[in-house]
């Protein structure tokens, strides 16, 4: 092999927060506060943080390799932890504070985290669950000497305001390899216990720029970004590198993520983008809805995690003329994998096809590949009509789980793609098409019925608020579909209204047999409407044997 | 050290235009011919075309490694032979034609080039030098049958478009390193042989990341691009991986440069930015005075490689709201360093202040870091004050010239960082500004005048056109400036008009001794002027010892 006669200089982390503080200096990172209170600074004070921070994590111990645990909102002490741990070595353990105790327990213990930074928020939880975070040996809140919890809830707790006090504010950050493991997050699964993505420096560098290329103008320096999605998912899509590459302002929401409190901070710091799963731009869409009006700047939302609506989608496109980017992705892909990308032509369409183009989960970024392939491991055609399940490829997806042979070994093909678990099609020009998570996946006798598909067309009925589907035994089909319907406020749409609009717009077959009201839906500790507890809620319902 | 569990996958270019023939199809790439029609094919289309050529090269017998050879315009099918001959991983090596004869020869012998891809226009030049070109075995003309050459001027020659039909239409790429070697590009100094930079696939794809980060917007699907910079000249500074990543529509201006081609072009097809050297801006500028009007949808320009005027770049904003992104860069460097990007505060200034700030050579692009060092090499502080020479490192920074030990070792510091043979300054908040090639520095007594300072100067002197300073020995002061003007089409300024305008904003020290008029600058093989050709011109020119 003829090699280039190229520097040989690694993709690191700690390089884009020196950049930032450099190039970007006086952008800034504004922060809705735990303790209530709006908080800002720039890049250059962030970095000068960072290094205090990188520098007081080596006074207490910390070597390469060590796993240092978060369980924080989204803040810029949060923001400084992603680059400090990383920038030493180190790997930032995002724990998601939504799990049941029993998954956290499990998580600290696999993973070996030696510190954990906390939210004060979350003092009354990790007093509780401590005698089992065995291998941690510091704990530090994420406030200063002022809001430190009353008493002493946990032995030795440190103040993180006090620690960065005390760190040096100078530092060479250590020429890493670009393969070194820089940050860990586990995904809670429906079944079996949680399982950890070690994403490297080099594979968050490249999903930085992959998601750059394929959201081109979504991050300037004049365009504020909220990130809804949580810093403890998935490196809340890579956000806090991609606004430190570019230098858009960066507004965290911390704590309140309701819609009112979304509305008042996007509106008062000139939001144009926010990044979030559906449920979130629902609860926004009411607030909107109330006020007559969008937030000021708010021009485009990324929404992803699971799919929206058609009638939300359209209605943000059309009412309040704020562009959706529909994108889909999996913790095990750092995360992002599709996202909306119409082309030119696509963009003069009418107003309706280009609504059904938007449904889509997006067309695949550059740096990930993907294939759809039957029961047997046979590639299927990109026909938008075959039905396989997708399995992806690329430099910032997964090629194990953490300390996991077990789960390794059923989660990847033998050719090392890796299998979403997500049925899919794709278009001859690349839109990607769930169907269906395949344990979601309505069996009804030879026939797939997509939940996705029905609840898509539900929610679209007037007086309903949201909707799931799930597979419910039946004695002829196998299984057929029941649909779970929560009420709009103040409306009361009957079974047979619900089910004569569904039946409108579908196949007689995939019309459920039976629709069953409920006050809300139960959501999982990532936010999305928890399929597994809707089945076991209703595991007893029973069909007519029609 | 604890290694992330990502999956091992290569930046490889094949991958851009499998990407964007699946991605960006339609997306159009438009050649104005070296037989003067005008060509359109899609990005799918190039890729189909991209195949059977790789397959023609393979059935030629081209293996890993080999260096293949272009001497041609920028069309769509120099655009297909950059990624064929990479695809299959084999280096294409670019040659300017513009270079001297005997350069060329010393290139072709130093690579070992055993194939060349020319252009018709090249067939007379290649004929009278093909004698010399020892290692090459194979001649390819870029054309079809029926614009080949009469008779056999270059015995063999192979027709472009007859082997792209023979060539199979499918291929799977191989999996190559990323390390691997896959452009070659000479630099001509001004002093010794050219000397080549080998580019990896690796390099070639960060450096695409980096720009795309740096110019955020300039790369859309809805915005096409013009590069007048020649894909000769250090991988047309990366906009065929630039647009190949992003889908913008790519208009390739064949062999016609000047202002009235470059306007008829960019008008009829929408260019909405332009790429290229401040003296064809000159060009376009002047015609656009003439029509009244800038090309219709043209609406930023990148320019580099050499200073532009201030009052250029001004003219551009104020007159035609063209918004001017300057950069600096050099082959050695992929080759972008440096563009303009302004802080938001940056872009409420007044006018001059912010045409000050674009007449900077830029702000460091993400993956490019910059030192100025003293004659001893210890750095200088970046203060806005301190001039040295400016060292550059980053991923897609040549580690050495291909094949010249003696030039790599006089190229580098003890640290490996890269001297660029460039005085500069470096601001506070980042902004490069330089002072003057190391060589053409005037040295006069123990000040450096900057012959950039003096040139900008002269430039806006009314009745000149166009404008070089260089050092001419002088008795007394070791050096000193002596302007050399070519006069605006039917204007007549004095010298002493011109000196008058001169001094009335510089120094009196920086003030030159003597004016000498011309009709028309020397130019460099890749377009700059060519301060060598004018000391050598004036070298006997005597200023009086005041």
């Amino acid at each position: 092999m003829l090699k280039g006669q190229m520097m040989d200089r690694p993709l690191l982390v700690s390089s884009l927060i020196d950049y930032a503080a450099e190039v970007h200096a006086t952008s800034p990172i504004v922060t809705a506060t735990v303790e209530g209170t709006i908080h800002r600074q720039t890049y250059a004070e962030t970095r000068a943080r960072v290094v205090r921070l990188a520098n007081a994590l080596l006074r207490l111990g910390v070597k390469p390799g060590d796993r240092i645990a978060t369980m924080a909102w989204n803040t810029h002490r949060h923001f400084e932890l992603y680059f400090a741990i990383s920038g030493i070595g180190a790997v930032c353990h995002t724990i998601n504070p939504r799990l049941f105790p029993e998954q956290m327990t499990y998580i600290v213990n696999h993973a070996q985290d030696t510190m954990l930074f906390l939210d004060t928020t979350f003092v009354p939880l990790v007093e509780k669950l401590k005698s089992s975070f065995t291998p941690i040996r510091t704990y530090v809140a994420l406030t200063d000497r002022a809001h430190m919890p009353a008493g002493e809830p946990i032995r030795g707790l440190l103040c993180y305001e006090e620690l960065l006090a005390d760190g040096a504010p100078d530092i060479v950050w250590p020429d890493l390899d670009e393969n070194t493991a820089c940050a860990l997050c586990y995904t809670s699964g429906t079944t079996g216990d949680p399982k950890g993505a070690l994403y490297s420096h080099r594979s968050n560098l490249l999903h930085t720029f992959f998601v750059l290329a394929a959201a081109q103008g979504s991050f300037m320096p004049t365009r504020p970004i909220l990130p809804v999605v949580p810093m403890f998912h998935a490196n809340a899509w890579g956000l806090p590198f991609l606004v430190t590459l570019t230098g858009a302002p960066f507004v965290m929401p911390g704590p309140k993520l309701d819609g009112v409190s979304l509305f008042d901070l996007m509106d008062k710091e000139k939001v144009w983008g926010g990044w979030g799963v559906p449920t979130v731009w629902l609860g926004l869409l009411d607030e909107m809805k109330k006020r007559g009006r969008k937030p000021e700047s708010l021009s485009r939302i990324l929404t992803g995690g699971s799919a929206i609506a058609r009638a939300t989608l359209a209605t943000y496109e059309r009412d309040y003329g704020i562009d959706i980017v529909h994108g889909w992705g999996m913790t095990e892909m750092s995360p992002v994998g599709t996202v909306t990308q119409m082309t030119p032509e696509e963009r003069t369409l009418p107003f309706e096809e280009q609504m059904d183009i938007k449904s889509r989960q997006g067309r695949r970024m550059y740096g990930v590949e993907m294939k759809i392939v039957d029961a047997e491991g046979n590639r299927l055609p990109h026909d938008g009509a075959s039905q396989g399940e997708l399995y992806v490829r690329g430099a910032a997806v997964i090629s194990g789980y953490y300390g996991n042979e077990a789960a390794t070994r059923a989660a990847f093909d033998k050719d090392g793609w890796f299998g979403t678990g997500d049925v899919a099609t794709i278009t001859p020009d690349g839109w990607l098409v769930l169907v269906d998570r395949t344990k979601d996946l309505v069996k009804s006798g030879g026939e797939w019925i997509s939940s996705i598909d029905v609840e898509n067309v539900a929610i679209g009925c007037p007086g309903v608020a949201n909707a799931a589907v799930i597979a419910v035994p039946h004695p002829k089909w196998t299984e057929r579909p029941l649909l779970v319907v929560v009420k709009a406020p103040g409306a009361d749409p009957s079974k047979e209204q619900i089910l004569a609009h569904v039946a409108a717009k579908l196949a007689k077959w995939q019309v459920p047999d039976d629709v069953v009201f409920v006050d809300s839906l139960p959501l999982t500790a990532t936010g999305k409407i928890s399929k597994k507890d809707l089945r076991i809620a209703f595991a007893e319902h029973r069909l007519s044997a029609q």
